[in-house]
């Protein structure tokens, strides 16, 4: 495989000075995967509570195997697997490496233990900086390195979501993480006020010298009538008086499929929303089960949830060209795209934004758009296995823009693309309301 | 309801000429439905093939109802229904007027027998015409009338597609008409050229005094990149080809999602494709079960199908707009887009077209694009249980352009959006390549 | 195959008388189904409203297919199939005679049309009459002639309870049958007497010299302990007050995998009930809907819902050996048991039945017994397609003894044996109390 | 709940030494209960493979949770559990006690910690310990301490057959235990001898002393007729050449519900048979995979597979009865039927039974009986929670008898009735032929 063969786009280090930065970034990416299991026992990181999710030890083994895989096994002397059944149990999804273990089952490989998982990590991160000393030069290897970075930080996202949904099973409400004493929150949340951009034709997609995937390039133009962006998210406040004015019982706010679900589903609160003794609602998260916090941005919703609730509120939701045209000039303020990979996450909750204009773009929740996830034009994958990474997902997806509290920092990009089905919750996923001008 | 609240687009007829149309119109297009449940009986008209389609007699009354409900209702002096019953029998997703009958169980109703039908239908056929002859000015109502003749006309094609599909349940393999004899085919098809679009700021989405549905609206700007389409459809002998090089066995060429369903739903073949006794394959229509015609457009084929092939072909679907775009200079010449209401349909298969340039846009079968069916930038819809009418469908499921053997003469149109999720392959639906250029 | 090889107990007829005899049952068991299907139309007799259900159409075929196939195929000279088609279109579960069309797609086949089926009926009727002039005296043959009757007669009961099922899915709720004015009924039942019986060493199953299916052979001894039958059927008011009691909602009831049935299909009052504007219940039956006949037996109850009601009532269900050996003092009494094949039944709704003693044994609902449907000791099943007529479903179902109102005259029989699953209900199955003394 | 209330059979200890015995029963099944959990890792102990089955650890809080809420509850003066939560998270089925944790997410249970469930064990034994100290002369709290150690003897069982599930799940294929080298198999199994059985009115059901459940009782007549028993099990070779002779292949030998089921789970062979890269078959047990032992019992199989296996050796399954009354003769000299509970298992998978006579009877594979599991003439059920332990799952399931390899010492009898649907596999659930004489 050829660097110039690979669409993802990468800097070319030339000088010893990058070669340090991605040793160092390799290091503390892949110490942030064993810091977020940290607090969970082997239990807790065996189990698989749906078979979306996957267990932790999956998560950290199959992080590994995308290094042992697609960067140790071509470029390594002399490679020999650290195990030979480990290329089919943390294979995920990649039919060019052959069989896999069904996704549903992967609660069920008891073995290798998670000592055995974490030696394989050991044994990979060893064999991985011997290479890099060797080779860190080469710039195609350099660029699927940092594919694996962000491939593995995409996976310590969900590695939190999968964690927050098993817990969420156990009827003892269990939390990751104590909560930690918070500075007062403001009583009121302000009005929704509103951002306005002229559209006309603009360009989206990622640009510039640093990594990006696949699947936010070419950057391209596309054209954009006037429109307007809510400033801040929609709040936990306000999606309990969409429940209350009875949102969820009226046909005309939903999609036809939207509705057919709440049905199907029994639905009729966000997922990880309990009915509070005491009247209203609490919410179950990474903290445990918690009082609803009004003006805090809504989490965990579904495409359909968060397309009702726009339409109750006389709104709709943004492209995603709409909401990277709008979030451009605002970008270099963003604190989240500032922080540096594996430096902690200061929050696993969604908080208010403060301050003023569009804010709340990064770290709060991903927030649904009404683009449903598809090539750019011009858009090629990567020949090979690799080539499989998203492309071939493009379909009955919808994007998310963004990035959440449980984003790893130094992962989200303004041009970044995050995409699920529409029924999907266990994501914090949220929403930022449009309107035409 | 107000006709100016109505987002259909239709002219203001002003003079008696424009009256005694819509007159001739109404009868046509009515007479036509019977036409096509002629060569039926009883009970072919009763019975129900899966829960995605509906029984011959059920749109026949449907059809019916709609024009009881949304134009008799409001519009009739001392209105009173021809069967209360009806009122929840034949709606069918309209939450807006209440209740339905499930519509998986529309082929349980034996009552109304099809006579009580054609009863039904003759009472508002009566009734229409007489409260057409005394408000026919009524610009609203007008409105109204020619939104049920076209929603009728949908109606017809799923008539065909629907006892295609119903008749193909049938071990017997019966015919719904005789073929008649054709022409001598050609014996090659021609290799395929293709046609280059500029691109660039176009405008798409309906225009013109004519009807239109609300999702062709409104007519809007968008950019496109240069692009080139197959002058013509891909046709049956190509498919072959594409399943004789393993096209159902390649992982790489298909969508996740569909390479899933493949495996899921044991398919390896469009849908009423059948392996012949002496090699090859056969395939059941409407004239019964007939060899391939080698050089006839493919149809019968999913998203995932279409997309699949065209990865294999090296290219890919094209989107909803490079279509438009492409189609339009052509369009005064398409002998589909001029036909008369009610006139017969030539035939009811597919055909390879004859001539030079982009072909087979109109009247051979619906051609998938790549466009995720999406309300156009500042759509809206008709206030009332009229407005469920497109809306609240446009998530999940794919838009097709063109028309096909079994769409009604006089109901095709450049901005047409027809639409179906990815895995409905019961529709004349087959094919255009696109690529870059 | 041998008649001597038939496990089915038949007489051996030696006489003209006896021969004629045969001839005339045939003709009147086959006018009887047309009977059945008098009232309904093509439509009504060509839908299938569940898989465990036929349409009508389809009874009629299949009882021909079978005289046919059993019969005319090994005798008849020169035989030829009626529609070569038919073999597989109306073999209902003989794996002996090959391919068989999917019977949940049997309200597909609209073709063959209903008139058609009638032709194929009345061909296989006048080569029957031809065969059996010519070797009418054959025993073999004869057997299985009257197994066909005997078979006709079964789905002359399917007949009428599928169609009821039919006409309960149409929210317009027709009758199949208008109901004749009744005598008033007693307005109060009486209040249930018990009979004892002293149980011991008895035998059960068929003897003497009529027809028997080969599932009531061989006639054995079993022992019982004392016990006793209530004398009369349970009534649909005291099934009402175990509803009021909240007996659908009381776990300790119900066998566990009736309370889960009860939860999964949301089952709260047996089928064709239905809750009345007024208050209480109307049950829906062949006379369309009308309000409960307080005193008439509880009818289309699952073998759970006896079960359940047998509990809560502080009783059990009978063994098929209590209920046989209890019933066969009185049979010479059973004016069920004394009808003509043929002869028309006077009423398709159970009714209470008058006088003392053991009463309401048949004619009105099936009696749900607490037997597993087995094999008697020393069962051999037929050899050939045949032997899979009752032997192979022996597993995972219960056995109901008696007749009901839908049972044909002349069919009934103190040895029967019908069988069901535990959840089904769409048959006339209710339930007689039993318990220890 | 008073003792007399019970319908459990058990001695009334007078002396001290009864007592004495009773609390060296205690500690020794408890004990046993840990030393199966022994090889596993918390991991291990935390997974759930299916629905059927449940974790190890849910086995080691379940079996504790029955003592606590059935005998320490109301017989501990001022009980309090040892946590509020566990009375749902560890009831298994008892409707009577309140709420469930639903049984298919028992394996999303990470908390409590297996390490916290040890400890629950540890508190609940020294209480229980204290209690018969104090009480333990009571024969009501016996009975109820005699039924809680048979209870978690039955789950010593299940946590084993669970874990067979659960690890033959991983691709890996772990043992639980290695296998300790065997003395040499006769290469040869001897051809099957028969021993014929008189039948006649017998007595069945548990008689004497010694403790049974509610459902071997009350001893009863019943009649049967003349018999004979297959002297050994039916062997895994005698099973390959059931499958080398189309067995799966051939509907004539299955019941129909049998064979519509082999073809939805696409079954072939009996659950963990695996095609043997040399040709051939192996098997995975508790010792990983190993090859075929011929002349060992064939285990693993279901009903339906046992049934049609009879059907093909010309035999048939026996009634639970004949089962019963041919073993009575030779129960005294079962040694399975005379180890002390909580001696350690000698074997954990089946062998080939030495000696002449009805052999295997015990200790080998659970025997399939063609009887369905229903209450024996004057069952009744405790009155309380405790009442639903068996009677309400006596429908739609098969009796098996004799005992296993898995079954834990001192747990077997002669009246002992085990039962499972017609489906169920993963218990070693073998068959001996019967036949008419």
């Amino acid at each position: 495989m050829r660097a110039g063969g690979l669409p993802w786009c990468t800097p070319s280090p030339e000088s010893e000075a990058q070669m340090n930065d991605l040793l160092s970034r390799f290091a503390a990416v892949r110490r942030h995967s064993l810091a977020l299991a940290e607090p969970l026992s082997a239990e807790d990181c065996c189990a698989q509570s749906m078979p979306d999710a996957s267990p932790v030890k999956w998560h950290l083994a199959h992080t590994t195997w995308f290094f042992e895989t697609f960067v140790l096994e071509p470029n390594e002397a002399g490679f020999r697997p650290f195990h030979p059944a480990f290329r089919v149990l943390f294979n995920s999804y990649y039919n060019g490496v052959g069989a896999r273990h069904p996704r549903p089952q992967r609660g069920l490989l008891t073995r290798p233990a998670l000592v055995e998982v974490l030696a394989y990590r050991a044994n990979v991160d060893q064999r991985m900086q011997a290479l890099l000393a060797r080779q860190g030069g080469n710039a195609a290897l350099q660029t699927l390195v940092e594919l694996g970075l962000q491939h593995e930080q995409q996976h310590q996202e969900l590695l939190l979501t999968d964690v927050l949904h098993l817990l969420s099973c156990n009827p003892m409400a269990p939390a990751y993480r104590d909560a930690r004493p918070q500075a007062d929150a403001p009583a009121v949340a302000p009005a929704l006020d509103w951002v306005e951009c002229a559209g006309g034709l603009v360009e989206v997609g990622h640009t510039g010298p640093g990594f990006s995937f696949d699947n936010e390039l070419p950057r391209h133009a596309t054209y954009l009538a006037p429109y307007a962006l809510g400033a801040r998210l929609v709040n936990q406040g306000e999606f309990a008086a969409f429940i209350a004015d009875g949102g969820y019982a009226r046909p005309e706010l939903w999609l036809a499929e939207g509705w057919d679900w709440l049905a199907a589903q029994h639905i009729a609160h966000p997922l990880y929303w309990r009915a509070a003794e005491e009247g209203g609602w609490n919410r179950f998260g990474l903290h445990g089960e918690q009082p609803l916090t009004p003006h805090a941005p809504a989490a965990h919703l579904s495409y359909f949830e968060a397309d009702a609730y726009a339409r109750w509120a006389g709104a709709r939701l943004p492209t995603e060209a709409e909401w990277e045209a709008a979030a451009a000039p605002t970008v270099h303020l963003a604190p989240a795209l500032l922080a540096h990979a594996g430096a902690p996450s200061p929050r696993i909750e969604p908080q208010a934004a403060a301050g003023n204009g569009l804010r709340g773009l990064f770290g709060e929740v991903w927030q649904w758009t009404q683009s449903s996830y598809a090539p750019y034009p011009g858009f090629r994958t990567a020949e090979g296995a690799v080539g499989e990474y998203n492309g071939k997902f493009m379909v009955n997806q919808y994007v998310l823009r963004g990035s959440s509290c449980a984003t790893p920092a130094g992962h989200a990009r303004l041009s970044y693309r995050n995409f699920f089905p529409t029924t999907a919750r266990w994501q914090f996923s949220g929403l930022r309301l449009a309107r035409d001008v």
